[in-house]
């Protein structure tokens, strides 16, 4: 017998032969590039130095010994084993209730106390990634929309999309007003759906926001809110940033805003978290996923669902015990925002000595660097020329912002919570010696359009673009360390 | 401000608000019986005992033990925590390559180093739950439908088909020949399929069966890859319950049937297996579930889904750990197997000295019982009348034929490797209570019907149906131990 002949294209499903995974995005192309040529300080001094991974590895030292201080929160210590059968059998979707326990206290203590959360409604779910899926699967019919604006993590093309058959109506911020989320914006969004007859199930925001790194304000908030009650729609709050506010402005949750808020004008039924540890913890790992939402429908709907993904008892045991530790989790958030102040300084002042700018942020684990002076044009080719030459040539993975649907090219995010003091100090001067090449370059083209355009080369200071003074024109001395790059 | 209305119906999916996830069933009501009234030796020893869940928790002193005596396996002990960092922030969907080969050779070793498997080929899943899911999503659109013989696990009507519009098509078994899969059923599925215009993407066997415990053997096999080969549709084969084969004839996984198989004689673009620890190790809470694909484009699409449903790095390093040592593998798999074969006996025997009968087993953790005889008329609503009997005043939670959608009434799932020998024992006993207080309802009603049908109450001696010779006729002494029902 001869079989017929294979053609997946035919045998498998529509949605394993298109690309609706969304990985044909230069953001993973970046992460594909670093595998290839990874950089090591000793074994590989010349790699790439990885730059697009939202991770927070400054405070493991803080973890690691709380661990080996609690081996009865492990099963696997000679402390904990007598734990282990009752563990690894648990298999019951609410979760362990030490687990729901530590979970909600440390969603409170991440927004100051100023919120609380019921251990009852925490429901789990594989990473922020699985909870996004799970929530859309719960809201919105394949062929609905959600309203998300611009820059978004990458990330949401495939968990909102994908596998839910659901669409993204991006609503366009701008540069000009710091990436704000106006009520202007929204409501284009949304008529612009409503004419292509896409009927809008909600709004999607990350907050503290990925990339910008800024916190939406209070008043912003109170907008979004009034927008999503008025068109009944649901709002989905991505709040797995919110223990990597390091700077004021505080972070302000959604779920404050609903405690003040009178329950006349705020429909709680449409309100949802999303949260994580991947972020706040540095634990992407361990795929702790968490959809919090104030809905009952949604709570037991999506518990139905985490069946899919529920996160690993033996973690979920040691989670609980660890984020229950108030001495802990007060000394560890201080601290982390401490460390990632500080390496968010010397990054950012770095950059600024050969004249770099970035938003002006307070939160996240990157920033959202502002290179538009150096494209050829303001197009999102000429930004993804720029960078294949960061990758190649500078050797470093940041991401485009065209890959966060950035609706103006030259922007790029650049993570710098994922390496040690060390590779910062690599990855800054790499910077510096391009910058300093590419000023030159720089420096013809815009004399060339000077001429032209009449426009004179100095840049606009502005409040929420960090710039260091000395850099305002290209003639700047060149700093030290630039010297020799590695 | 009012907010408009608030209709759950209008505002959610159709998906949360259908009842797809398939847990209004008997099957997970008896769930929630049991946990109203959990039997406890000590604080509640009148509750409901717990038999409708497949666990196996005889063997779990022997990775306790390991897990001891391996501290450095654990990212949590004073030996290992020096991985937490690499370990805790590791998020590549490959998984760590030492889970990967772990997994391969466990796989491997369940099977009798028969059959080979490759690491780089191994997907990770929210266990089989999760696995199941991915696979439908890659091989079938909605509307398409697999096959699957009956009886077949319930959270199949979840994973196959809820979030992702698939159908099930029963294939029906039968008792007359111990439920095998014909291919004259298959046939008769497929071509009914057909007839209504839907289209079968594949077939879906549990080998071991749930809820048989019986193997499939080398014939059966080869019969369903000639039939899926003919009509050119996948075998997903879930072969989760592989290691719990604990008496002859040996497991044979479809992966030895097509290492053996001509390449002509089978497109291996079609197999799939799915697997998981939940069975095999005992270990359900660890969410440890696995596709392994022998086609290359669903093993890359199944990996990008698994974004949804990674497994734990904190447990992905433990079991790289566990799995990888030979002689504990060794060992668990001979010494599980002997555990099991022990508490079937046990079990099996107590049963038929009250003359119940089961479906002859060799795997699984349950018997098929054949409570037929018991039925007021053989229906499902008689099945029904007698379940609730069974889990309310006999107060086991053991499962009903119908939640498995078995064609004929009469027959239950009883689990008994999810107790200590203590629960075993008292779970006879009441057995034994019940059967004795029935048979005599039994006996009259058996007369009535003997006078209508002429027929015997004798029951026909069967080689697949264990059954105690001394139980053949109700009369039959009663066993001591049934003195008192607990
Ligand atoms: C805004 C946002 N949401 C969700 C995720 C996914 O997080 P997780 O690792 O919890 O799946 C990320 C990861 O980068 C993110 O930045
Ligand atoms: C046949 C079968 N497949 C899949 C599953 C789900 O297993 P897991 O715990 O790995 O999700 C079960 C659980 O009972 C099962 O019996």
């Amino acid at each position: 017998m001869d079989f017929i002949s294979n053609n997946n294209g035919h045998l498998l499903s529509k949605m394993a032969t298109n690309d609706g995974h969304g990985e044909k995005s230069p953001y993973f192309d970046g992460w594909k590039a670093y595998d290839s040529d990874p950089y090591h300080s000793t074994k590989n001094p010349n790699g790439i130095i990885q730059m697009g991974l939202a991770e927070n590895e400054l405070s493991f030292d803080l973890v690691q010994e709380w661990v080996v201080n609690n081996p009865n929160a492990s099963i696997c210590t000679a402390e904990g084993a007598n734990e282990f059968k009752e563990i690894a059998i648990f298999q019951d979707y609410h979760g362990l209730p030490e687990f729901r326990k530590g979970v909600a206290n440390f969603m409170g203590k991440v927004r100051g106390d100023r919120a609380r959360f019921d251990p009852d409604r925490i429901v789990m779910s594989g990473g922020a990634t699985g909870a996004h899926e799970m929530l859309t699967f719960c809201l919105a019919d394949p062929g609905d929309a959600f309203l998300v604006p611009t820059p978004y993590y990458p990330g949401f093309d495939r968990d909102l999309r994908w596998r839910t058959g659901v669409q993204i109506v991006p609503v366009v911020c701008e540069s000009s007003n710091n990436f704000k989320i106006t009520k202007e914006a929204l409501e284009s969004a949304f008529q612009g759906a409503k004419e292509s007859n896409i009927r809008i199930k909600g709004l999607l925001i990350t907050n503290p926001s990925n990339p910008l790194g800024t916190v939406l304000d209070r008043d912003t908030l109170k907008t979004l809110v009034t927008f999503i009650n008025q068109k009944n729609i649901h709002l989905i709050c991505d709040e797995i940033y919110a223990a990597t506010v390091f700077n004021q402005p505080d972070f302000i949750s959604i779920a404050e805003i609903i405690e003040e808020e009178d329950q006349r004008n705020c429909n709680r039924d449409l309100i949802h978290i999303v949260y994580s540890l991947s972020k706040d913890m540095g634990f992407p790992g361990f795929r702790i996923g968490i959809v919090y939402s104030y809905n009952d429908a949604v709570t037991n709907c999506a518990r139905k669902m985490s069946s899919f993904g529920l996160v690993s008892t033996q973690t979920q045991h040691l989670i609980g015990s660890l984020l229950s530790d108030d001495v802990f989790v007060e000394k560890f958030l201080v601290e982390s925002a401490e460390r990632l102040a500080k390496r968010h300084e010397k990054f950012t002042k770095g950059l600024a000595q050969v004249g770099i700018g970035s938003l002006k942020s307070n939160a996240g684990l990157f920033i959202w660097m502002d290179l538009r002076r150096l494209l050829k044009e303001p197009t999102v080719d000429a930004e993804t020329v720029l960078w294949k030459i960061i990758i190649h040539e500078v050797k470093l993975n940041i991401s485009p912002g065209s890959s966060f649907h950035c609706s103006e090219p030259g922007w790029f995010r650049v993570c710098f919570a994922n390496m040690d003091d060390e590779a910062v100090k690599i990855a800054l001067r790499r910077i510096w010696n391009f910058v300093l090449q590419s000023s030159k370059g720089v420096e013809e083209h815009a004399k060339r359009k000077c001429r032209n355009l009449q426009l004179s080369l100095s840049f606009r200071r502005r409040d929420d673009i960090v710039m260091a003074p000395h850099m305002m024109s290209p003639h700047s001395p060149i700093p030290s360390p630039l010297v020799r790059a590695t």
